[in-house]
């Protein structure tokens, strides 16, 4: 496969960078072709802004979706939608800052999932654009493991994902697999080495896992999906 | 009551900037004080990393929460970070970008929600820095309602919410009202309309309003909150 890992860390030293570094050890010795987004060092500009549009429709009110449907959008966009194409599959390694990705990931996709390129009524979720590829997001928490259960005091980590993995990656179409979550690695040396163990297991055969069975657009009917079945929410909080 | 609005929206003439300007109007009319954070007028740094310090106690292995409780963070910082010591509520105004808030104001809370000043351990939830301070959140999307419902396509909008509202606002102790929601305001004058109008009759009496009622630190055992009690995601899910 060819496989695009977006890496959101500010510190080489971190667990972040050893996830990565991991990643690309283990899938290039697979046989697979790896690129790396690395936001931090590419200094990746977070913010979306008129600045993002080589050429303005219209200067005098700035509409961002209108100006993505024209396409002049700066190279650093067009360079990642140039690797969003390239891949198989993308790996998505950061640490949970405020139950989210951190602002320069977020800025990833603020600016690199336009429309009509990502996603565009009514091709979304499994229509979209991205359907054949796959999406794997690689986490690191502070708290620990009970603290993001079901009835945890922070709540179910993979419902805390959903805009991430449902809102962001499966909209556009991407199969998403299983997160993996690595609780708490800067409290523990032997944690930190399971962890990386547990990742080389996982990765070396990362082509035959499954994706989260997320509902189709054509199950929901006029009101929404039917009573009968189990929303995508509920979904996710099994995966856990 | 003192308002802080943070206010993240890139164009002046959107229906984001009018219903902050409404928010000012009505709550200075009302004699409330009012600041404004406008956070892409103020070229508002969204990226936390070094240069988020003015001394550094590592600078050969960045860690950001040690840096944090040095508190040598730069003057941007401490400007917002008195703000919300000053404000006894914070108006969140900005648009749904990738079912969460733009990069901007993602990068505001990694970067102004800084340990121990916004959290410590076991200083989180209801015992959390802002206990005494109010959160509200004002978010327009660009699809319908219907999708946003709790069997609808994208799934019920207060759940989406949760990493901000529980995972970021809470944690911090603030008093979560419910949030307003504004859905597709893009298409229809008349819409823009209604909605300024009913923001308006909310903001006349937002000092009597209860927050959501999530749980207590206190209600959660060693396992977790109790199988007889509904979970925060839960009760956020029939706010909407």
């Amino acid at each position: 496969m060819k496989i695009l890992i977006i890496y959101a860390h500010p510190e080489p030293k971190s667990f972040n960078n050893a996830l990565k570094e991991k990643a690309k050890e283990v899938l290039e010795g697979n046989k697979h072709e790896v690129q790396i987004s690395d936001l931090y060092a590419m200094k990746w500009k977070a913010v979306a802004d008129k600045a993002d549009f080589t050429e303005l429709k219209d200067p005098s009110f700035f509409k961002m979706q209108m100006e993505q449907k024209e396409e002049k959008m700066t190279e650093d966009i067009k360079a990642e939608q140039k690797k969003v194409e390239w891949a198989d599959m993308i790996i998505f390694q950061f640490p949970l800052w405020w139950f989210s990705c951190p602002a320069i990931l977020k800025g990833w996709f603020d600016r690199v999932f336009s429309t009509p390129w990502s996603y565009s009524w009514p091709k979304i979720y499994d229509q979209g654009s991205f359907s054949k590829k796959k999406a794997l997001i690689s986490v690191t928490t502070g708290g620990p493991q009970p603290m993001y259960q079901e009835r945890g005091l922070n709540g179910n980590l993979s419902k805390i994902l959903y805009p991430i993995m449902h809102g962001a990656l499966y909209f556009c179409g991407f199969q998403v697999l299983q997160p993996s979550y690595w609780f708490s690695p800067a409290h523990s040396d032997e944690a930190r080495k399971m962890y990386l163990s547990q990742w080389e297991e996982r990765l070396k055969n990362i082509e035959k896992e499954e994706p989260i069975k997320f509902h189709k657009m054509e199950e929901y009917g006029q009101t929404g999906l039917p009573e009968d079945k189990e929303n995508d929410f509920e979904i996710l909080g099994k995966t856990n």
